[in-house]
């Protein structure tokens, strides 16, 4: 006779790419899972590392297939938790940064449906970081600010410009597309001359790291793929990455032609 | 004959406390080690996960001890390196998230030691969210911002300011000894029904949580153990605190008294 199983939901992050930036925690839930439910930023590597008869659903966007909508994703979580036991909702980075765990807990809540969340490396900190570029560094900057920089409607949001008229370093999600804008927005409060980084495939084999001033940046904007996720930093501790000081040789050797 | 020890060292971030919230690769790294020196903010816990053969230095400061100073620090952790060979330096949270990691990479790399940094969960997230209350959602709150509250000559920085003045989640570190300064302060900019948490030994067995509102806090901060660390999220996000929704119910009745 087969056990009934429980319905039950965990919210797990994977954190920043990389298979082994999971936590203990993490890992061990995914391999007690009657059933995953993975979005994109999930890497195969991670997917690998998990056990073989556990059924593992893709939930996210990729290459121009249909996506599912947010409400889909919750029914799909919902009947799944019914019909398998225990589901565990698999997220890029943090379920709270950017992740709309909550829209998925209190959906899944209103049937009764236990929730717990095992947290992850977020990649607005890890992937900077892995590259060398703190978030805070003493006598520099005493703070971080992680945002979107436009609002739903597409626009600026008004934060862009406190954050800009601030000391903190700048942490922009999901701006590759208006990386021209951000920067022209920036430069309204802060000098021209302030260090930018622009980051993809994070701390995976692929990750690509742009290092610039605001006004260089253009130069090397050519390369950024904008098809792409990419996380933006913009501060003072960008200097702290290795290639800074090439870049910054290479920028007074430009202005001195 | 005995193999010559490399000096090598490692960064790890041990997360926001629990010892399965550390990643994967840190615990791995852990175990590799010659020698690990830990700060304050390490769990007993997560140190009984870790070989028994490998010496283990307390370098933060408890109850009152000396502590090292990050100089001393700096010197030990190259001294070992020469001596032992690989040097672990576990840090709680991640280390570029006011870790100071700069400085020690700095020192060291200046002796031709290299560093690697392995990244763990910061509090500044883990800790609220582990309580529930996210650093994002959206219609509610698109960005946070992490910072310490004073400047290092004790005043308040220019960034609380504008911090206080826009949307983001605000997340304040090392400021549970100016509680009530910082709550007067951003009350200039945000509204008196703000939700604010108070969170103390976060995602450990003696967690405590304190959620208000910046006009009631004062009610229960008294209950808060300002000698003892802890971490202040304001902003909208706290209503999502299971707790919040009884408190609005007391401050309400409160009001109607």
């Amino acid at each position: 006779m087969e056990l009934e199983k429980t319905a039950k939901v965990s919210l797990v992050g994977a954190g920043p790419g990389a298979k082994d930036l999971i936590t203990i925690r993490g890992l061990k839930v995914l391999n007690q899972a009657d059933i995953i439910l993975y979005d994109a930023l999930i890497s195969d590597d991670l997917l690998s590392e998990i056990r073989t008869d556990i059924p593992k659903i893709f939930t996210g966007k990729r290459c121009g297939q249909h996506s599912h909508s947010q409400d889909e994703i919750n029914e799909l979580i919902v009947k799944y938790a019914f019909e398998y036991g225990h589901v565990v909702r698999l997220k890029g980075g943090d379920p709270f940064v950017f992740g709309r765990a909550n829209e998925e807990i209190e959906y899944v809540e209103s049937f009764g449906i236990p929730v717990s969340v095992v947290p992850g490396i977020s990649s607005a900190i890890a992937v900077p970081s892995s590259q060398g570029i703190p978030m805070t560094k003493r006598g520099i900057s005493s703070s971080f600010w992680v945002m979107t920089a436009t609002k739903r409607d597409g626009t600026f949001s008004q934060d862009l410009q406190y954050a800009a008229k601030s000391s903190a370093t700048m942490v922009v999600l999901m701006g590759i597309r208006k990386l021209n804008e951000i920067v022209k927005e920036v430069s309204k409060y802060r000098g021209s001359m302030t260090p930018i980084a622009v980051i993809q495939n994070g701390t995976t084999q692929h990750e690509k790291c742009y290092v610039a001033t605001l006004d260089t940046l253009n130069n090397s904007i050519g390369e950024v793929d904008v098809t792409k996720p990419g996380i933006i930093v913009i501060g003072d501790v960008v200097a702290d990455h290795p290639s800074f000081f090439e870049e910054e040789v290479q920028r007074i050797l430009h202005h001195a032609i």
